[in-house]
């Protein structure tokens, strides 16, 4: 059974059948508007699906980015209606926005898009965007695949390694993940897994009832909707040892506290999936369509991100476009207890406080961390931050001045911004910026270790290559950069996020090799985390990203 | 602010304007297919929305009707796809199906339709259903209106009657409701409220939070998401104190335990509104879009009925098509709690054990009850039933054998089926069938009261006037059929919905004048409830149905 996102079949330029079997909602000048040959229209709506709908939404109706259907109608506070859209716009201004980028934060795709494709996506934005199917838990049953059975599962770890000091990366665009043992650097393998996979999630230790083996399992979520186990006690060629497919477009995954459940967040059908974390057998899904803190209904109501509490029997589901944080409670999936907490939009990643208590997330359109108290099920703070606020995987410390702190990066600006997290310890400090750091350009990413002097900032985001190449070290004693490291200086690549091993002695870096990400020119730099001085090279990686160490992740080490 | 069901408006011949606007999602073939004057399409519409959207859907898919949609498919289990729908039916099969009915429990409509309204209507349901817009908060709180300030609430009641003996009377297609005066059994006025007003509910005693003066406040749901409040304090001419509308097809509401909430459950759009009680101010919208218990997602999941329960700081929620109830609490509306528990389809109206922690439920569809444990928010049982179970405010007592009981009327046979309800004091009874009794025929309601040694029962569904205008009294000691009663003998009127007076003494039935709905030509006609002898009739009353007595209502006498 394929499930790609296929759509319904219909002629591609603007005629009835078009529009009828679409569900197009909007302008009726369209019937004269721009058209496209079937091909183009294709292949349009799958560079679309690709790179735009990620900021932009497969409805367009914006969110990260602005709105796009053809034709948006604004009433203003004195009551006028004001018509703009992409038809308004036009052909000529769409294409130079599409090359150029704006001062907004549209990037730049003159160099992803050949001038052909960029003039096609100026005028497929002009049309009605196509509505993609649903999804029902019976054709996900039916994606299901299992390479190893349950009951061949190794009762030992095969291959005598310390796997809990191994590393699974993300190999973006290859749609693989690697395995590398951290103790040795080697790259055991690369497992095949859905395209450009944005997190991986690991069975984590629970205060309440603890998996079994925390760290041995390992899920990864594909882009394109397409779940996969890892079972690191494997040999490596038999580690892949399940997927199934729960979506056309997804982003993240977790696991339950038991070890019992995964579930799969997606973008469209905008939905959670909870499945046998066992069997990868789907078992219940939930849409996350829904009316948003102001009172308006959004059919696309995306799942940006979910995580597991470590001291709940629960999953913090980040519903982006509605600005609510769902607690969703796994104890008894037929009697689904859910808690609707009131955020703020657009909502995007975020990481636990040191207490496991408390869960920072940024809301990165409003300019706000935002934190819920996993334990209450409700909203226990909001943080004013600077533009886009963007932690990762975050990072905690103590500030000898504000006491336990938190940090985060963004995409709008080369700032770091501190806050105190302990209301218990430090009531006046929490929820309060401690201070900021300005570091050289935005970036993606915050990283320490407990063990270690310093946090570690990237700056992925600069528009110039040094920079981008380029990460800072902070003092948590100072709050001063200490010393500036160019992690690469070939064309094309980029420095990405950082993990430390399991003793906080080392720290990893990602040589993101963007431009041909399909070869394995990408590089993992390793830094002695004292000295801050290069100490080793992982090489022959296919785009390598996040990396995710087997004991830090799955013992909470933030 | 005008907020009635008016779409957008378009071209009314299936066009490409048409399609486009209304986001149709059907039939390709449709273009060259049946068409109506923009004055039929308009007049069709409202009249499926009146008549037949309850049943199938305002988007079609069916529900306790039929499939309506002009082209649908189906997958049989040996893969083959059969092709149905309107289209193929064509347009003489859905004159006949619409004038005469179907032995599927389909109506007759050539009493109520013209003959061109019928044709107009067969071809209207071969188009692509319309899809009616959305409601935002902004939109609802800009339709509220206030009657009496709050200041200007008395602080005793102005009239000197016996108010908590009072009944509230629904005055269905007059778009009003009565108050009677249960003493003197006087009208005392007809208020007007939203259009044919499906149920009407109280502030109530609450275990946990009393709300001020239980059974003052009353609040109606109009079918066009209209509701009222009404201050039974007030002088007659000044009960009306306020309204709002909250979706443009709506059923029901109820009010928090604590008084300070109502919640508006609608049709469409598919969601549930939270209001201030005391100003009828909206404050939050949920959305009941969502994926049914078999997988598949439901855009028209509809918000059947609205229940308090007398112990939780929750409501229940009975989401139809999704065969979900959801438990939702109230105590923190900014971090909303809901429970979504698994039940079955479709759900309609149900009733509190006399314990008030076991919510009582028809899944007509499935002939079944469905128990719900309000203590711990899950499923506590399914009891198999006759055809089509509709209990209405149903009835509980204790039987010789069984123990405590409670029992439901059905819309597809004259049956009453009557389960045990004490899991505690009989759990070898509890939720299994006692015994049941065949009545006449099918009806909508059964009630007792506590001081009363019967259970009585309608028959409204019946065909055949004289059973339709009959009820039938049974003994709670031998659960025989002790008489039959018929209530009015005036052709096009029938019996409908019990009531008892706040002492248990009298039975008030409705004399509902269908036929002339619009004229003041129904009654309640009042029986004692010992001799089961008439003992006098209210007059003067439009097309008079549900009946709702103040004391028993606010005290969970059921």
């Amino acid at each position: 059974m394929s499930l790609g996102i296929t759509y319904t079949k219909a002629r591609r330029t603007l005629g009835v059948g078009f529009a009828l079997l679409l569900g197009s909602t909007a302008a009726p000048a369209l019937a004269e508007g721009p058209t496209l040959s079937e091909e183009a229209f294709d292949a349009s709506k799958q560079l679309y699906f690709e790179q735009c709908a990620g900021c932009h939404g497969v409805l367009r109706k914006g969110a990260t980015g602005k709105n796009l259907e053809p034709v948006v109608k604004t009433t203003k506070a004195d009551g006028t209606v004001v018509e703009g859209g992409t038809l308004k716009l036009g052909q000529e201004r769409l294409e130079k926005i599409i090359a150029w980028g704006t001062e907004g934060g549209m990037n730049n795709f003159s160099d992803i898009m050949t001038e052909d494709q960029i003039r096609d996506m100026a005028t497929y934005i002009q049309m009605d965007p196509p509505k993609p199917p649903e999804m029902s838990l019976t054709q996900m049953q039916a994606t299901r695949k299992v390479y190893v059975e349950e009951a061949d599962y190794p009762t030992e770890p095969l291959h005598g390694r310390n796997w809990e000091n191994f590393f699974v990366v993300i190999e973006r665009d290859a749609g693989k993940v690697a395995v590398i043992d951290g103790d040795t650097k080697e790259v055991l393998v690369h497992i095949p897994t859905g395209y450009a996979v944005h997190v991986i999630k690991a069975s984590e230790h629970h205060s309440i009832s603890e998996p079994e083996n925390p760290g041995r399992f390992w899920y990864t979520m594909g882009r394109d909707g397409k779940m996969t186990k890892i079972d690191l006690w494997q040999t490596p060629d038999k580690m892949l040892v399940s997927e199934v497919k729960v979506a056309y477009d997804a982003r993240d995954v977790a696991v339950s506290g038991d070890g019992k459940y995964i579930i799969g967040g997606a973008y469209w059908p905008p939905h959670f999936v909870i499945s046998d974390a066992v069997t990868m057998e789907p078992l219940k899904v939930v849409s996350t369509r829904g009316v948003n803190t102001e009172g308006d209904y959004v059919e696309e109501a995306r799942v940006a991100a979910i995580y597991t509490t470590p001291h709940e029997p629960t999953w913090l589901v980040a519903v982006k476009e509605l600005g609510q944080m769902w607690q969703v409670d796994y104890s008894d999936i037929d009697n689904l207890r859910i808690d609707k907490i009131d955020t703020s939009r657009f909502l995007h990643d975020g990481f636990f406080d040191p207490t496991g208590r408390y869960f920072q997330i940024a809301a990165n359109a409003s300019n706000q961390m935002v934190v819920v108290d996993s334990k209450e099920r409700k909203l226990e703070a909001i943080i004013d931050t600077a533009a886009l606020p963007h932690p990762g995987p975050g990072a905690n410390w103590v500030d000898p001045n504000c006491g336990p702190v938190a940090g985060t990066t963004h995409l709008g600006e080369g700032t770091v911004t501190v806050w105190g997290n302990d209301p218990e310890g430090h009531p006046d400090q929490a929820w309060k910026t401690c201070y900021e750091v300005e570091t050289d350009g935005a970036g993606l990413f915050i990283r320490t270790h407990p063990n270690s002097d310093y946090y570690w900032a990237d700056q992925t985001k600069h528009p110039e290559p040094e920079v981008q190449q380029s990460v800072q070290v902070i003092s948590k004693e100072t709050g001063e950069i200490v010393k500036t490291i160019q992690v690469t200086d070939t064309p094309g690549t980029a420095a990405v996020h950082f993990e430390f091993n399991a003793d906080g002695t080392e720290v990893w870096v990602s040589k993101w090799n963007m431009s041909d990400s399909l070869e394995p020119n990408g590089e993992i730099v390793i830094y002695d985390a004292k000295t801050l001085e290069e100490i080793g090279r992982v090489k022959g990686l296919y785009a390598p990203t996040g990396k995710f160490n087997v004991y830090n992740r799955s013992n909470h080490v933030t």
